[in-house]
Formats: structure tokens, C-alpha cells, sequence
């Protein structure tokens, strides 16, 4: 179940995966960045300097789109679909052991990431935002508004 | 693929859903809360006055808790398994019609919920947090610190 990309680190420990899944998702569309390499992406997406990105969305879900100007901040869930999915304990770069839940690594049991955007523009189909760190072509799995306190 | 449990009202628009799945998921375990029925679940957890929940993990990822009690709120995932997902306009009750993405409406193509949560307290396999509003036995996705910025 795991890629032949990314090994284990001694110490590091892995667990057999469930024998089944339990749900599925669908890619509602992709995200384009700048990125095309792991190693070029930033560490944290940057609301206010970082660069424009573009949340494709797949035509079947364009009209649920609607509305979505009025909100200048927007939650985006995405697929972080490189990653093995088994590692319970891991050793990221220059920091000691810990557990998966314990880190945002994109290594975990269900690899969604989540990060809170800014809404720059509306194109159709597609929204410009800025604050984003992920490889282009990231399949996109969800956009919400940011709840209000 | 929608469960009968929820109508369409009119003015609200369905789309056929794609023919396949495109990436799937494990349940991690569950959410155990005081809510058994959805009327009975408040419309935003409380992080400060909300009632004590339990995360429960299953065995298999219970290492993966390894170092969390450092982190004093927690972003949880779960998956809000009894909504329709076909919707891309919604009517909310009491608001205008809009588009699924620019609302928070569990009814949504990948029905997957974030919360930001506080961590009260570790048992074995077992974080209790405060701040959530989802229903008794909702199936746990993921639990991952919350960035700092």
C-alpha cells in the first residue's frame, strides 16, 4: 500500500493498513501552483504574499460556486495523494520522534490537507486565492467558508 | 446514491455524481458525544463551555498519539456520513439560496467536517476534547495539530 517514493527512516514505525476502506471521495478539481517539484514548495502557504493559485473546479460542481464571493477567506481541502498512508511514529527532518497524529505530515492514515485561504478572484469555474504550499496538479476535495467566531 | 433521508426543496439543484470514486478512506475510530439525534446537536461546538467528547482511536493507530499532549488544541476531521452529496444548490433553512461551496452545509460532495478543538484530557487509545457538535458515533478521520502561525 505504500509508494516505493518515500522509505522508512530508522525508528521510524509503520502498522499493516485496514484490510478495507470504509469511504470514498471524489476529486471535485485541481489546483494549480507554481510548484511543480516536493522540495520547491514552501513550508506554509502565505495569505498575503504568497502567489496566485487556482482552484480548478470540474464543471459538474460549477454552480455550486455560487455565492462564494461574498467570503474574503476560504477553508480548502485537498489530496495529498504522493503520500504513504501506514506510518504511526515518524522522524521528520531535524526534529525527534513522533506520532502521525501529533504532526501536520502529509504522511497519515487519510491524507487530507486543510488550509485557510484568501479569496483574490473568480474566474468561471476557478478561483484565484493566495495562501497555498501544495504541488500543482493537487486534486482539490472541498471549499468552505472560514466559520465566523 | 442519496440517502432518502433528506428531500430536495425547491429551488435546490442535484447533479448526477461522478460514475466512480476517485481516492478512498479508513475510519480511525469514532466520536463519541452527548448528541443521538441531529436536532439535538448544537449548530458550533464550544471549545470553552462545550460538554467533554471522546476520540476514540482505533488500536491500530494508537501509537500515532505519541507526543499530542503537547498541543493544546487539535483540528479533528470526521465524516459526516448521513448527508446527500449530489447538491450544488442549497436552500439553508431560513437563508437565500447558494452554492454548496459557499456554505458549510454537511450536504456537499465530500461530506468531510473540520473542527478546531481543545484538548482536555488523554486516556489510552482516547483524547477528550471540547469544541465539537457532531452526532454520537460519528466515524473519525484524522487529528493533526493546529498550525501555529
Amino acid at each position: 500500500m505504500s509508494t516505493a517514493d518515500e522509505g522508512i527512516r530508522p525508528g521510524e514505525i509503520a502498522v499493516d493498513l485496514p484490510a478495507a476502506f470504509d469511504a470514498s471521495l471524489y476529486f471535485i478539481g485541481h489546483i494549480r501552483t507554481p510548484w511543480r517539484e516536493r522540495e520547491q514548495c514552501p513550508r506554509q502557504g502565505d495569505r498575503d504574499a504568497g502567489p496566485d493559485c487556482r482552484l480548478e473546479i470540474e464543471p459538474r460542481w460549477h454552480q455550486a460556486l455560487e455565492g462564494i464571493a461574498r467570503h474574503a477567506e476560504l477553508q480548502v481541502m485537498y489530496w495529498m495523494n504522493f503520500a504513504r498512508r501506514d506510518l504511526v511514529l515518524q522522524i521528520p527532518r531535524g526534529e525527534d520522534k513522533q506520532g502521525t497524529f501529533a504532526l501536520r505530515s502529509p504522511v497519515r492514515p487519510n491524507p487530507i490537507a486543510s488550509s485557510i485561504v484568501r479569496l483574490i478572484g473568480i474566474e468561471p469555474g476557478t478561483l484565484v486565492v493566495r495562501g497555498l504550499d501544495c504541488l500543482d496538479g493537487t486534486p482539490l476535495l472541498d471549499v468552505k467558508p472560514v466559520h465566523k467566531p
